[in-house]
C-alpha cells in the first residue's frame, strides 16, 4: 500500500472529550452490565439493540429533556448518488430510538413491549472535567400500557437490580413520586392555568434538595438570601399560597398511609391530584402484594428529579451510605437511578398516544459506588508470568503456561526480548502479576524450577534491604511437576 | 415542551444499511462475546474500549485493507466556536483504534501489550442484501513483539475459543500459513522484483479456494475457460515458472514435517522463504510443547486469505462440517476467523516500527453456524405469563409473578388491557411462553389456580379439533400453594 511519504505524523490522541477504557475498567463494566441484564430478563424484558446510527428525522430535532442543548447531536449528511441524502446522526439516548423501533415494528412486537437496552450514547457538549461525550446508558422500559402495575414492577426490579449487583439491602432506597400529585397542588394554588407561575414554581421545586423547607419557602414567597450573600428573587406568592407546596414537599410520614394523608390534603379538591394520589396508593399496595417493604421502596414526594418532564409517576434510587467528598466531607452518595412514566412515545411517529414507563440506571456511577465500598477491586491481579530464561527453550515455557491454563489459572508467557530479566519482573509488576515462574538452564538440568511470590515479594521489599529480600521465603523451588500445585497454592494464600 | 403542529410526520426507519436487534438475538451475542472474552482473558489479554469515534487524522485516511474503497468511513466536521475544528469519524474497524491507543499510551501500557476489543464498527458503504453498515468485530492482538510464540498463543487461543463457544474438536480446524513463504516462492519464480507480476500471481493465487489446482495452473499460463463459457486471460507464465507456486499451494503432507520439506523444496534458495518456513517450523513446535497437535491446527500452504495484507504468519479458523446452502448443496460452512502478523502497526504515528499479530473472529457467522448446527435455540422460550382475568386484583397476580421470580423463574404479568382473555393468550403466544397461570374469582373462592402448558397446548392444537383440545391435560388445576412446585415440573418436562 503506497503512502504518500511526507505527510506530518498523526497526533495519537482521542478526539476531545472522548477517552478510551482499559481492563478491569472494561470488565467490570461488562459484568455489572450482565449482572443487570440478568434481573431485566428474568422480569420478562427482552433485550434490544437498536442501531448507533438513526435519521435526525427518526430522532426529532429537539432532544427530550429541557436540560439539554438543542443541538446536542454529532450528525452528517448522507451522499447518495451525486445528491445529497438524508441527514444521519448518532442517537444521543435510548430513549428515542426505542420510540423510532416501537413505531416501526409494532405489529410484530408483544404489546405491552418490556425491553432493555444497555449501549453507549453520544452528546455532541462541550466537553469538561468528567464529562464525556460517549458514556453508557442502561434502559428498561415497559410500552403499551398506562397499568401501575408496569410502574410498580419497574421499581421492584431497580430494588432487585441494586441488590444484584452488590448493593446490600438497607444501603439504598427506592422512591416514588407523582407528577400529578404535584399538579393537583399547583391547581389547589390556583395556578392551574398560569403556564409562567407555573414553570417558576417548578424550577423553585428542584431546589428542594439543595435549599430545604425554610429556602423553598423563602423563594416561593419574598427571595432569599443564599449562601454567597447574593439575594435571590422570590416568585412573589403569599405565605398561604406556599402553604401547599411545602405541605406537598413535606408530606412524607412514618408509613405510607400517613404520607398519603398529608398528600391528600395538599391537593385539596384538586382531580388531577387525587388521581395522582390514588396511582401512588395503587403502586404502593403492588409493591406490598410483592413483598416490597418500606426498607426497600418508599413513596416519598421530596422526589423531584424529572418531575419536569414525566407524567405520571417518577421514582428514583439513592445509595444511601456516605462517603467522602474531594473535600474529605461526608456526604450521601446519591442517586444512581431514575425514571417515571411519560405519554406520546411514539405520537410523532404514528399520531397514536402509547403510554410507556422506563428507568435508566447510571452504570458508571453504580460502579464508582462499588469501588468506593470495596466491593469490586480497584486494581485487580494480572496473570501468572512464566518468564523466560533462555530463548531457545521457548517451547519449554509454552508447554507450563499451557498446564497453568489447563488447570484454569490465567497465566501468560513474557513474549518480550528475554535478555534483561529485570525487564521481565518490570513487566510482571506492571501486569498486576502474583506469581513469577522462572527456569534457568540449572533449574531444567536439576527437574526443579522457582515460583515468585511477586505480592508478598512486593510488601517484603518495602519494609526491607534487597539483601534480606534475598533470604525471604516469597520464592520457592519446587519440583517441575509441582508447577500447578504450588501456583494454585501461593493464589490461594494471597486470597 | 411546545411543537410545531404542522411537521408532517417522521419516517418510523433504520438509515438505510442499518438494522435493530431483538431479544435472543442480542442476548446470543452478549452470551458468546462473553465466552470469548473469557478465554482471552484467561490467555493474560486485557480488555480495551476505545471511543467509537476517532480524528480522521488518526485514523488515517486509508483504509488498510485493498478490498475497501478509500473513502468508506462516516465523518463529520467539528464546530468550535465559530470556527471549523476536526474532521472526526467513526472507526471502520478495532485495529486502527489500536494503533492509536498503543501510540498514544505506550508508555503506560506493558510491553508486549495483550488486547482484545469487541464492539459495533461502521462502513460507510453502500448496503446490500445482508450487508449491514454497522456490525460486530472482535479482536485479539499482541503488540510489540515479533515472537512467534505470539502467533502460535493465538492460534492455541483460537482452538480454545472455538471449543468453548461450543463448536467440538473435530468440526473446526485453524490453518496456518506464513506470507515469508511465498515471497520466498515468488523469488525463486525470479518474481522477486517485478511487482505487477507479482500481483498477477498473487491475485491468481487468491482463486485457489474456488478454481483449484488446475484452474490455477491455466490461470498462472495460457488462460482458462470458466464455467460461464467466457475466456479469463493467463498471466503468461511457463508452466516451469508456474511450478513453484503449485507447488507451494499444494505442499500439504500427511504430517508438519513432510509439510515443511516440501516447502524447502518450493522455495528453493530463497532467504526470505526459508525464514518463513523456519517460522511455521517454530509455531509448528510450540504448538506441539502446548499440547495442540494437527487436529486443532495445522500448517497449510492453501491458506492464501489475507496473504496480501500480513507481513508473516497468517492463521484462520475453518468450520469443518456440512451444511446446505440456498440451493440444498452440501457444502462446508467455511471460515469464521482470521488473522496475522502485521508491521509498523503505530509507525505513522510514533516513526518507529512495532511488529503485530492478531485475529478477528467473524462473531455473527460463527452464531449463524451454532443455530445452524442446533447448539443455541433459534427461538429460546419467553417467560411464564400470569394472565389478569380480574383487574381489580392485580396485587393478587403481582405476588404469584413475585413468588415465581423469587423461584428462580422468569415470569411476568400480561400489563395489557385485560378485557379480552384471548388477547392474554395472543400475546403469551408472541412471548413464546412456556406457561400461563389463570386465576378467576372461581378459582380464587375456591384456592385453586389453573396452570396451562403452552408447548404442550400448541402441539396438540395442530393435530386436534378445539374441542378434543379442551379435554388434554394440557391445563392443570392445582392448590395456590402449588404455583411455583407445579410450574416448575411444566417448565422442566418440557426440556
Amino acid at each position: 500500500m503506497a503512502k504518500p511519504k511526507k505527510t506530518p505524523r498523526p497526533r495519537a490522541e482521542t478526539p476531545k472529550g472522548f477517552r478510551d477504557y482499559f481492563g478491569a475498567e472494561v470488565t467490570q463494566r461488562t459484568e455489572m452490565l450482565r449482572a443487570i441484564a440478568g434481573v431485566y430478563h428474568h422480569y420478562g424484558f427482552e433485550a434490544l439493540e437498536s442501531s448507533a446510527v438513526e435519521t435526525v428525522e427518526a430522532l426529532g430535532k429537539f432532544l427530550p429533556d429541557v436540560d439539554r442543548p438543542n443541538e446536542g447531536v454529532f450528525a452528517w449528511q448522507e451522499f447518495e448518488e451525486n445528491d445529497r441524502g438524508d441527514w444521519m446522526a448518532l442517537r444521543y439516548d435510548l430513549t428515542a430510538p426505542l420510540a423510532r423501533v416501537y413505531a416501526q415494528h409494532r405489529n410484530d412486537l408483544p404489546t405491552p413491549y418490556r425491553r432493555f437496552a444497555m449501549g453507549p450514547v453520544w452528546r455532541n457538549e462541550k466537553p469538561g472535567p468528567g464529562r464525556y461525550r460517549q458514556f453508557y446508558q442502561c434502559d428498561a422500559d415497559t410500552v403499551g400500557t398506562a397499568s401501575m402495575a408496569a410502574d410498580a414492577e419497574i421499581c421492584a426490579m431497580l430494588s432487585d437490580t441494586l441488590e444484584t449487583v452488590g448493593i446490600p439491602r438497607g444501603d439504598y432506597l427506592v422512591r416514588v413520586n407523582n407528577r400529578k400529585v404535584l399538579n393537583g397542588v399547583l391547581e389547589a394554588m390556583g395556578l392551574g392555568d398560569d403556564q409562567g407561575a407555573r414553570d417558576n414554581v417548578l424550577r423553585t421545586i428542584d431546589k428542594f434538595d439543595k435549599v430545604g423547607e425554610q429556602g423553598v419557602r423563602e423563594l416561593l414567597t419574598k427571595g432569599r438570601l443564599d449562601a454567597s450573600g447574593a439575594f435571590i428573587d422570590g416568585v412573589g406568592l403569599s405565605d398561604d399560597q406556599a402553604a401547599p407546596v411545602l405541605a406537598f414537599l413535606t408530606s412524607k410520614a412514618a408509613d405510607a398511609a400517613g404520607t398519603i394523608a398529608n398528600l391528600r390534603a395538599a391537593i385539596g379538591s384538586s382531580d388531577i391530584g387525587a388521581k395522582g394520589v390514588a396511582e401512588l396508593e395503587q403502586i404502593g399496595e403492588l409493591l406490598a402484594a410483592g413483598g416490597y417493604g418500606s426498607d426497600r421502596i418508599e413513596i416519598d414526594p421530596s422526589v423531584v428529579r424529572g418531575l419536569g418532564y414525566y407524567t405520571g409517576p417518577v421514582y428514583e434510587a439513592e445509595l444511601t451510605f456516605d462517603i467522602l467528598d474531594e473535600k474529605g466531607r461526608k456526604r450521601q452518595f446519591g442517586s444512581v437511578s431514575g425514571g417515571g412514566r411519560y405519554d406520546d412515545l411514539v405520537k410523532r411517529f404514528t399520531g397514536q398516544e402509547v403510554p410507556a414507563t422506563g428507568v435508566s440506571i447510571g452504570v458508571d456511577r453504580l460502579l464508582a459506588a462499588l469501588r468506593e465500598k470495596g466491593r469490586i477491586a480497584a486494581q485487580p491481579k494480572g496473570p501468572v508470568v512464566v518468564t523466560v530464561m533462555d530463548r531457545d527453550r521457548m517451547a519449554d515455557y509454552q508447554a507450563m503456561v499451557s498446564e497453568l491454563r489447563n488447570a484454569g489459572i490465567r497465566a501468560e508467557v513474557y513474549l518480550g526480548n528475554p535478555k534483561n530479566f529485570g525487564n521481565q519482573l518490570k513487566y510482571a509488576d506492571k501486569r498486576n502479576s502474583p506469581v513469577a515462574v522462572i527456569e534457568g538452564g540449572d533449574e531444567k538440568a536439576n527437574g526443579i524450577i522457582q515460583i515468585k511470590d511477586l505480592i508478598l515479594g512486593a510488601q517484603i521489599a518495602q519494609s526491607a534491604t534487597l539483601e534480606e529480600w534475598k533470604e525471604r521465603p516469597s520464592q520457592f523451588e519446587v519440583p517441575r511437576d509441582q508447577l500447578v500445585a504450588k501456583v494454585r497454592e501461593i493464589l490461594e494464600g494471597q486470597g
